[in-house]
């Protein structure tokens, strides 16, 4: 039966107001509260997500459910990679894009740079699971601006680029635009992949356009949507958008059904999926 | 940012106090609303997802995203068949499987049996281009009670059953057991598909654990569940749950690549991707 639940304050709710959509989570309790120097992060026990982190009212992550965002959000992009030995991770502060990562043995080097140490901090504490990665020697973690990161970095030094920001207002707006995607496309070598989430491929159409058009515009050749379910964000069908100048192809597709970690979700049969953009969203894209 | 939607009546909210999340639609307006021999129905336009029915307060479709939920109910099942003849759809009073359904040339019939006619009559005044196809002469629209129906029918007469119903409480949940699932198989020819929507598959575990154990004690040999993005249902990831005697292969499913009809989310990858269950509720599963 539909409950009342705006008399009940036990429901953390994010409404998107451009989605015309919100989503609520039915909550024990508030673990904690703070204000970084960025951001309001909060962290509450919920009845059936496990634990939530909330940043600035957007729900970033829940122990139950956030294996379907990382996963879908590391591993195609690096099977799509001949080989992907440097990795770089702007944001992920949760850590669990880096740990999905580090699940490579290709990967040589992971780069994380968060701008705020907070939410890492903060993830140690309530999500150790996503954490556990973290000493690996491969792992560098470093708490500053992605944006300045890119920048200095230098030509080729990445293979791979995760994008793993929040949404495209506050600290992470300077993530989706023509000058940062340029930046990203001087510093991965030849067949360089970058992969961004990219909200929901039916409430945010319009950015999953604009993001494709930037990526163009930077000198990226070839861009493509993938699909995928995520339950705690807006509409529960999310998407990352991948940019190269390597036509997305087989990459080491046929490796993954011989890959020696584990996922929850990922397999080849859901890479085969994603890399194909369904009618709906193709049709909204023109 | 987060909006204040306890104090704003333009959402409609439907809170699943078992799955401990709610979601909620905008709404410009409520269309009508009346309460039938059966349930409550009220139709609604929202801001975003265009026309809304709800159903004793849960929601049943919108016009923008039931595509998806209608084309994973029936491709599947009928190109996992090697010749879906004679289909038989158990509520879907809004007709939008029926119309999935008839677009497969190889349907010689397919019968809707709803019980609540007015649903259907409901579907085609907000819902038209649902109903588009009712008139097709392989299609009879039956308002009648779907386990009734099934205890009627004789050996063979379909090749698929469809069971298109509310959630497993009031009507429907009659269409959740071993005697109704005994039933079907009892009418279904040597190669014959159930398919049956199934919930959640990271927020009704405990449903579709059940529903594979009843099937597989009415005799089913195999059964499997297909997971899909679903916005408007709780979670926003759905399922729905195959049965059969005969093992899920390939099925006709080479035969997708060159269907001739069109389907916004449906296609040969994602059907194979729906066919494997993810990693993540085969352990739940167990």
């Amino acid at each position: 039966m539909s409950l009342d639940i705006t008399n009940d304050t036990n429901w953390f709710t994010e409404a998107c107001d451009e989605c015309g959509s919100a989503f609520s989570l039915k909550i024990k309790g508030k673990l904690h509260e703070e204000t970084s120097d960025f951001q309001k992060i909060e962290v509450f026990e919920t009845t059936h997500y496990g634990k939530l982190m909330v940043i600035d009212g957007f729900t970033m992550l829940s122990t139950e459910d956030n294996f379907l965002y990382h996963e879908m959000m590391t591993h195609p992009a690096l099977y799509s990679h001949p080989q992907p030995k440097n990795v770089l991770v702007i944001g992920g502060g949760d850590c669990g894009t880096l740990k999905e990562v580090l699940k490579h043995p290709e990967v040589n080097k992971a780069h994380q740079v968060e701008i705020d140490e907070r939410v890492t901090r903060l993830s140690e504490k309530y999500f150790p699971e996503l954490c556990s990665s973290n000493a690996d020697p491969r792992a560098e973690l470093h708490f500053a601006d992605g944006i300045q990161w890119v920048k200095d970095a230098k030509p080729g030094d990445y293979d791979i680029i995760i994008v793993d920001s929040t949404d495209p207002i506050g600290p992470a707006e300077g993530l989706f635009n023509e000058t940062f995607y340029r930046s990203c496309k001087n510093i991965l070598g030849d067949k360089g992949i970058l992969v961004q989430q990219s909200e929901s491929p039916i409430a945010h159409v319009n950015l999953i356009r604009e993001m494709h058009k930037a990526m163009a515009a930077a000198g990226f050749e070839f861009t493509h949507t993938m699909d995928f379910p995520q339950p705690l964000y807006p509409s529960g069908w999310w998407s990352a958008t991948m940019a190269s100048n390597t036509q997305f192809g087989e990459g080491r597709i046929e490796d993954v059904k011989s890959k020696d970690f584990e996922t929850l979700y990922y397999s080849e049969l859901k890479h085969r999926a994603a890399m194909e953009t369904p009618t709906y969203l193709s049709i909204k894209l023109k």
